[in-house]
């Protein structure tokens, strides 16, 4: 469908239409794609809309169009110039190298092809550079990782990370709709008895299928699948390792991740401790991070100010703060980060990645 | 009052009437205090509640007897062989040392003294030598620190602790039972629209008193106060490493903690990274903690058996898991550990005191 409200940045090199695809339209990251693209006024001339056969036919509104979402297929991609896909690992390995070899360039939100050494994972503000040897398919990170990254990559570039370890308080729409549904169930089950619980009738409490237990007034450490490897990590957990290794050049950096999922409806905490080769004082630090994009600094404890995940929903910068310096080392610091998950974590930073594809003129099929 | 109901244990050195006295009855520990006092059938024979003025004359049910509460007063202790106190440090200063001076002897749950070098700071499975010095007041520890000490300490035993951080998932009871009501009210207001906190409207976001911003479906990385000297710190991240350091002795004992409120009634986690001397193993770390005493080891991730908060809820032990090894660091650990904020992180581990001062015969009235 031909679309209007088509933006001209003075600086885009590219001028031919270009036609946008979105796979996995209808998931929480899809829809918040969607959301972003016209926010953002993306600019765009054809948007397709894909999805699983089980939402074929569903309609999303788009620019005051009425777009028709279809059963992804084995040709999907003919005419698509650009995809934002979010539909998981199993469809992204299937259906994005065809569509690579036949020119489209996708940007996937999966895990599928983030450790792939010939597929760039990118940040858009720390590691830009990475896109330019990019052959069809770009990878977008872990929401997790992602919300680490944006205060690790400024602090890194000027005082060079060597040691890392995380402990996360993760939303349940990591999980997509279907994980906020069942905290929405399980809150509605228990809301009327919620002093009881200082002392909860175990037996009595909901359980669902996508947290295995009780998420609502509880934290679960456990995110994603254990490692079949037998490290007792999360595939979760490894992400963080893997993805800030990768994106910030840093092979060989000792990464210990925890993931825990919270009941908070969208926004990711992650509580850090990063060591660094040179010294750094958190004056130095906070500096460097009011400096960095996509990073608003939150950082007045005697104001009670600090980051909050739910405070950090619906917004596109994360939020940092809470910084310290262990005692007695001089090259250590504490912080806690907040970012929305489903737009910094998932689907601003997708969009990010399209939108420098198109202004570096990245596109391959022209 | 005089109660029935007195337990003579075997091995009880004691055998005189013991009059015990809970300072802080209606509180959220208070209560649980009382609930241990008689699920464990303490060996007590006069029961004399107090609390503050606003209280006075309230009744609360023990053992089939009706007790009035009563305001804490100038000669509270006046008969009191024992008191288990919990009212907070502005009341444990003014009232504790006087009683002490009498004879009566005070197990506090405040802060008060649990930095006094006289003062004992007792787990009693991990340092029940430090009671024998007591001097009158014996001092309980942080919640999050009890709970964080217990795997720690015999951990610390056979591998030789040397370097700590931990990140907290506390329930909303560690402030009490306004903190529990605090949550119940914004869950009340929430319950029907959680859907719609993927995006907020964040000037609609209901905040009390006590945490000062939205706590359901949020995190909040601030508990206590911001530490005055302006380490960035909160004091009750402070109480961590200051209590591991002395209920471990390990003076010089680096500890980085941050401390992060949780949406959940009750249960306190906390994600632990430790270093030893010794080189340690998951499995030689498993079977340690499975010796210990007041620990239960929940850790098969195969089966996705890990500690979850909810599930640490009215139970005595504190639950321990998701041990495993940073790759490439033997001597390094990582966990995770829940335990109820108000048993063991607290009522529990007084009464325990309590006990081992009644069997080692070191009440000072006698």
């Amino acid at each position: 469908m031909r679309l209007s409200g088509r933006r001209e940045p003075a600086n885009d090199p590219y001028d031919g239409p270009m036609r946008v695809a979105v796979v996995g339209a209808t998931g929480a990251v899809g829809r918040t794609i969607l959301s972003l693209l016209d926010e953002r006024a993306f600019p765009l001339d054809d948007l397709l809309l894909f999805a699983s056969s089980r939402s074929e036919g569903k309609r999303i509104g788009f620019r005051g169009e009425d777009l028709t979402v279809r059963a992804v297929h084995d040709r999907w991609f003919e005419g698509v110039d650009l995809a934002l896909t979010s539909a998981g690992s199993v469809v992204a390995k299937q259906f994005l190298p065809p569509a690579a070899a036949a020119g489209t360039v996708s940007v996937d939100n999966s895990s599928a092809f983030r450790m792939d050494p010939g597929v760039p994972l990118v940040v858009p503000e720390i590691n830009p550079e990475a896109l330019r040897h990019h052959t069809g398919i770009v990878a977008n990170g872990n929401c997790t990782a992602i919300i680490a990254l944006m205060p690790l990559g400024p602090l890194h570039k000027r005082f060079g990370l060597s040691f890392l370890i995380t402990s996360s308080y993760q939303s349940v729409s990591g999980s997509g709709m279907k994980g906020v549904r069942e905290l929405a169930e399980q809150v509605e089950k228990l809301h009327d008895q919620v002093e009881s619980l200082t002392r909860p009738d175990q037996h009595a409490l909901p359980v669902g299928e996508v947290f295995g237990r009780t998420i609502a007034f509880n934290v679960i450490p456990h995110a994603e699948t254990f490692d079949s490897a037998g490290s007792g990590s999360t595939t979760e957990e490894l992400k963080m390792g893997n993805e800030v290794r990768k994106v910030l050049g840093i092979p060989d950096l000792p990464v210990s991740a925890t993931a825990v999922r919270v009941p908070v409806v969208a926004g990711h905490g992650v509580s850090i401790y990063a060591r660094f080769e040179k010294r750094v004082t958190p004056e130095a630090a906070r500096e460097t991070l009011a400096e960095a994009a996509g990073i608003r600094v939150v950082d007045e404890p005697r104001r009670d100010l600090y980051p909050t995940p739910l405070e950090s929903a619906g917004i596109d910068d994360v939020l940092v703060g809470r910084v310290r310096q262990p005692g007695g080392d001089g090259h250590a610091l504490l912080l806690f980060a907040a970012g929305d998950n489903l737009r910094k974590g998932a689907a601003l930073n997708a969009v990010q990645i399209a939108e420098l594809i198109g202004r570096e003129g990245l596109l391959r099929s022209r």
